[in-house]
């Protein structure tokens, strides 16, 4: 998309060498000079390194992805490392098709996967930073040359739309990695080598040679989740390799395709390369038997990244492992006036639509003041704000190419079951769209249209909850102030992702900001067309902030690299 | 010294502004740009910016440093944020006078404390990145003109000896809170304020406004150590300050005159630019009713910084704050072969004297194989090798010029009590030095000549612990893989700040090199002469990997920056 365009000239006038990678990248394995991918992480403009439009790619690779990914259902999966392994699982069901994909992975056990880590950590620890570099890099570039396979190995375990299971598995993931490389890259040069040091003591020079290096700290485990099983877990898992430590990927039990496809791209990079395949590992297990506890608390075990849920996130925090985590959150609006409501209430339809709320960044509650919302053609009352916003989606729904790309499919029957059972208790506060949204390829795809409950501010054990799935809150409260209030107070208590904030007051607008960031939490104002909430781009936005309940990390900030090392100042007398 | 020798010329091509700096220093704010001052944290080669030499400042200030110590001994020391307190404590001992000082702070409660320090956050972290460097740098600048001030409040509060007293609390302390100023400066303004995001969409470009900022997390507490209560304590306070959190200093109650110096001016260079003095606050405290817990758990307190025991680090660590601890360890020394073995005994003898051993960095447990000591005139006996280090420190108490000012004084008596116990214990294998030492100007000086206790690498009990003050152990093992063992498991186990290895083999330098680093500990070799194991040069060497037991933070590394504050990335649709 971005190269079908009047812009085009522009780019290849900025960055000379991009045209070329862009449209070589699944060819050859090249990427910009590091000091300029070094200057576009830290410049935070827009960059991709990998082209996230499906129509740059051929034809030819569209359907070879599609024909992979069909041989692939009932087979096993092994991998490089493990290529006839003594026991395999496997329990992934599509959301689309609601079968089972039936394919089977390696099963080993906690120790097995420990001592192979560490093993491998002795060889590993010891390459360069440029070698490793080079060897995570073109694991990307292998892996782009299997996203179609990775958009319908995404699809059909997550139960995101081909669009978004293209993107965000394969080059925004990729674009993920390759951020999280470029910072580690700067961070890990930051000392000298070695130096010389020198200081005059009167009489004589006392001279000191000093070197100053990252020490490794180990073996890391990546705990994926089912809805974002590469997006979520590759930046942990690319952080962890390229600073110098070997890796365990915990995948969902019901989502390891798409990251088998990554291990399987590294630990044939790695092999080729004649070092030890185990230096990545996959420990898919099954949900009658997980294997997440034991890794975790395995003393052989050093660092933990994990994307989940908010009571085994702070299990893994209390283990005193270095750990990175993104748990729930209750993300808000806060509607205090905008220009055109109906754009607003278009851009929020949307955002809680696109696949049906499933994602961390998604809107739940949404605070209108019971004196409506000031639009530029005058008040809006909040019963009419809230139509609004319900025919928004209805609208949506309505939309025969629209809606069911926009909804996905539910990942799982838990999350239908969890949201029935909510609307269940409120029946009288909930507005149902009652639009029946068919998915023209897969007439099984398990699907739920949003439903909207309307409650109070005082009522906060109705809405003061992860309500996580197609559920959002419409919230009167009786003032802006209130609003504010309350988004900030569950930002603070129960952590929050996004906010998104809709004012035409600049002193709202400061007001919101200052509240919100002193929760940690980053704001979004007046998001209308094609500007999203929900969208995090590599290379741009940082992913969770770290300072509220819903993690103590982010994509990917110094942080995220520099407690995976210590650096360590030796010194020599000569 | 630096200024006063033939190298002169060669540092003032080098650092044309340096001259000016080192001599101007007390006359007037200024400092090396910014961007040099960041390189220079970057290079880490030689550099400071406070002189470390006595003889550099003028008689007069000399005098008037004894003269201002004389006159604040029983006086009340109230401070710009507190000129009239409703109470006040102290409690300070003199180790050389063996009398109190007589000198009383204001004694404020835990939730008046925090109160304060939240109301002054309102203001502090509305302050620019610039703004906080030329206030802090101008409380260092004030800071300076009171070095022997400082030089005297420290000698009788922790023991240590004039020389030492001068160079920690006063230069050394400056520069490294300089360190931590620099590289905040670097970490803050690591992303741009706010830029433009423009994706091209295709057929439109669709743009948004991000900014990046630091938000400051908020109160800070830095609690400090009775041997060294500025050199550890500085930079945790600088770098809440410069980071826009306010600060509590808790220091010991047997140490407060000398981190009260650096409040008070703090307080007033904030008072001059019409900001809170309560930005930073003292917390003296009594021994029998101490504030440091209640301090510690209060909600209102964010951020917390810690030199001293384990256990309590332990405590401070347990409590799920941000925090940085710097708490016990066993330093090591490996005497496996040198060039010449009297060298390496004198460098020893001083190390374990220096401050009576009461330095986190001095060596305690001295490993040597039961094979002896390779040296170029032939293999040294163990016990000949204990005798060389036995007399080495013998010559050093008998040398009327060096002893007294070697060991200084004992800050307390329970490390005296505690040594004893010990010996008494171990009677039959305490080697002592049977020199009495006379500190000519303080006839009531507390002070012990070092021990030494021989014992065998099985005996752990007797030396696997950290011993604090002038004793020291020489561990018979049967081999020079034995002592790495024991030095390696010993760091992992107890934690390590230094380690101080002695060989010839250049393998076995590489083995010791990545066998303690991976033990996240760094190791000197082959020190002789003018280096000694205890030094650590801010701006040169870091203090504390943060990965062994010895404590969780470094001065300075990113890290210890970039936990202060969380960046957030704000999104506009204009």
């Amino acid at each position: 998309m971005v190269f079908r365009n009047g812009s085009e000239t522009f780019k290849l006038n900025l960055f000379p060498h991009f045209f070329l990678i862009s449209f070589l990248s699944h060819f050859c394995s090249m990427h910009l000079p590091i000091s300029q991918l070094i200057q576009a992480n830290k410049d935070r403009k827009f960059f991709f390194n990998f082209n996230e439009n499906p129509k740059a790619y051929s034809e030819e690779e569209a359907s070879k992805g599609l024909l992979d990914f069909q041989t692939r259902l009932n087979t096993n999966y092994d991998l490089p490392a493990n290529p006839s392994p003594a026991s395999r699982c496997g329990e992934e069901v599509s959301p689309y098709l609601q079968t089972g994909l039936g394919i089977h992975y390696p099963l080993l056990d906690a120790d097995t996967l420990v001592n192979n880590g560490q093993h491998a950590f002795k060889s590993w620890k010891n390459t360069s930073l440029d070698q490793r570099f080079e060897i995570l890099y073109a694991s990307l570039e292998n892996v782009s040359k299997r996203f179609f396979e990775m958009a319908y190995a995404t699809m059909h375990t997550t139960g995101q739309s081909f669009l978004m299971s293209f993107q965000a598995s394969g080059p925004h993931a990729c674009d993920r990695s390759l951020e999280v490389m470029v910072a580690a890259y700067e961070q890990m040069s930051y000392y000298p080598e070695k130096i010389d040091w020198v200081k005059n003591m009167g009489k004589f020079d006392l001279t000191l040679h000093k070197t100053y290096k990252p020490v490794s700290k180990g073996l890391g485990l990546i705990i994926g989740c089912s809805t974002f099983p590469t997006w979520n877990t590759v930046p942990g898992l690319y952080a962890d390799l390229i600073t110098g430590n070997t890796a365990i990927v915990k995948p969902h039990p019901k989502a390891v395709y798409p990251i088998a496809i990554f291990v399987e791209e590294l630990q044939k990079v790695l092999t080729e390369k004649g070092l030890d395949p185990n230096t990545v590992q996959l420990a898919a297990d099954e949900s009658a038997n997980p294997l997440t506890k034991k890794l975790a608390e395995h003393p052989g075990v050093s660092l933990i990244d994990y994307t989940g849920g908010s009571a085994f996130g702070n299990y893994i925090e209390s283990l005193g492992k270095t750990c990175f985590t993104e748990k729930a959150g209750i993300n808000s609006v806060i509607l205090d006036s905008c220009k055109n409501i109906d754009a607003v209430a278009q851009n929020i339809a949307f955002s809680v639509s696109l696949y049906s709320g499933q994602m961390c960044t998604a809107p739940q509650n949404i605070y209108i003041s019971k004196t409506g919302v000031e639009t530029a053609d005058g008040i809006v009352s909040f019963e009419d704000a809230k139509a609004k916003i319900s025919n928004a989606i209805k609208a949506l729904m309505e939309n025969p190419k629209a809606a069911a790309p926009t909804l996905g499919a539910i990942q799982n029957d838990f999350t239908i079951r969890r949201i029935e059972d909510k609307i269940s208790q409120h029946q009288a506060q909930t507005t149902s769209i009652n639009v029946q949204v068919e998915n023209a390829e897969f007439s099984s795809a398990r699907m739920m249209v949003p439903s909207i409950i309307t409650t109070t501010a005082a009522d906060e054990k109705t809405y003061m909850e992860e309500c996580f799935g197609p559920l959002i809150f419409i919230v009167e409260t009786d003032s802006y102030n209130q609003s504010l209030a309350l988004t900030k107070t569950s930002a603070q208590k129960h952590g929050a992702i996004t906010c998104l904030a809709y004012t035409i007051s600049d002193d709202k607008m400061k007001e919101i900001e200052e509240e919100m960031n002193s929760a940690f939490t980053p704001v979004s104002f007046n998001f209308t067309g094609a500007a999203f909430v929900n969208q995090h781009a590599a290379f741009s936005d940082l992913h969770v902030s770290g300072g509220n309940p819903a993690g103590n990390a982010t994509f990917t900030n110094a942080d995220f690299i520099n407690k995976r090392y210590i650096w360590i100042g030796n010194r020599y007398m000569l």
